[in-house]
């Protein structure tokens, strides 16, 4: 398996080579199960997370694990979207993700519950890795359909040029 | 909204309560979100880990943070079955869940390159509630497949009667 060598906040993985599209090769990053990773990067964001944020905001799956040790570290609260309706959702907010990366439609749903933390908060949207934007746009819809304000957008990885301004630490190539 | 109080690792939350069948009333317990509940459940289940525990196993997504936390505690490394096919998997493990708790078919899915880390470890499974235990017993049946060892099975909550043996801290009512 060919593998590319990447680096966050001192931490190095040799990750392995996908092909998500052919001819179009990229490194895949994988934070869940590496909490050594997960801390190195949650290091390198928090400077970027501005001081008057008041819950940061995260989808389903792969950026959980980032997004709680950053938010346990500044003492915030955060809450998911998640990429299914899970039975015991009530009224929840519903957004599509437009989106041909993955090559399948994506939907992001929250809970009324939930939504209701974002309501009148400064929100910081985290997210691993950011490539056209259109989750991170689809993320800013859904907090200001749930009465809340974007203050910033970070990502840990940027790939590519994203569609909208997001704060990154570190660069994924597109091979 | 109803709410009733839960308490593990001695911190309390009011969670709603939920009718996933009719005249059935549970908590519903939310770690996502919750650094704070997070970190004392973790506290409380550390005890239970066998020592001997090379690699922890739970599934998406609830349970992650508290696995995640658990693990950079103890400086283990965690896999993740997921709940949805991902593109980049090739040749996954497919593993049925026979529930009807949720009133929907579940399947965990583990891609080979994370199938390849539970191969002749010691693997301890991790979730935050164990009811049926068929979540659990589809997690052993995912960790055989693989060639790893099932050391324990460990939740946060219990509720009900689980079909086979599970560690777990507290407890949480059918009403």
């Amino acid at each position: 398996m060919e593998t590319y060598p990447i680096t966050i906040g001192g931490v190095t993985r040799h990750v392995p080579l996908i092909e998500p599209l052919p001819g179009r090769r990229i490194p895949l990053v994988e934070f869940l199960g590496d909490p050594e990773l997960v801390r190195a990067a949650a290091e390198a964001l928090k400077p970027l997370v501005p001081k008057d944020t008041e819950v940061l905001f995260t989808t389903e799956t792969s950026p959980i694990p980032l997004t709680h040790v950053l938010a346990e570290e500044m003492g915030l609260p955060y809450v998911v979207a998640r990429r299914r309706r899970r039975p015991y959702m009530e009224d929840p907010i519903i957004q599509e993700v437009e989106t041909l990366t993955l090559g399948v439609g994506e939907v992001l749903w929250l809970d009324r519950r939930f939504a209701e933390k974002l309501l009148n908060q400064k929100v910081t949207l985290i997210s691993d890795v950011v490539s056209s934007g259109e989750t991170m746009k689809a993320m800013e819809k859904v907090v200001l359909r749930a009465g809340g304000h974007v203050v910033a957008r970070i990502a840990a990885f940027r790939q590519g040029t994203p569609g909208l301004e997001v704060l990154t630490v570190a660069e994924l190539p597109v091979l």
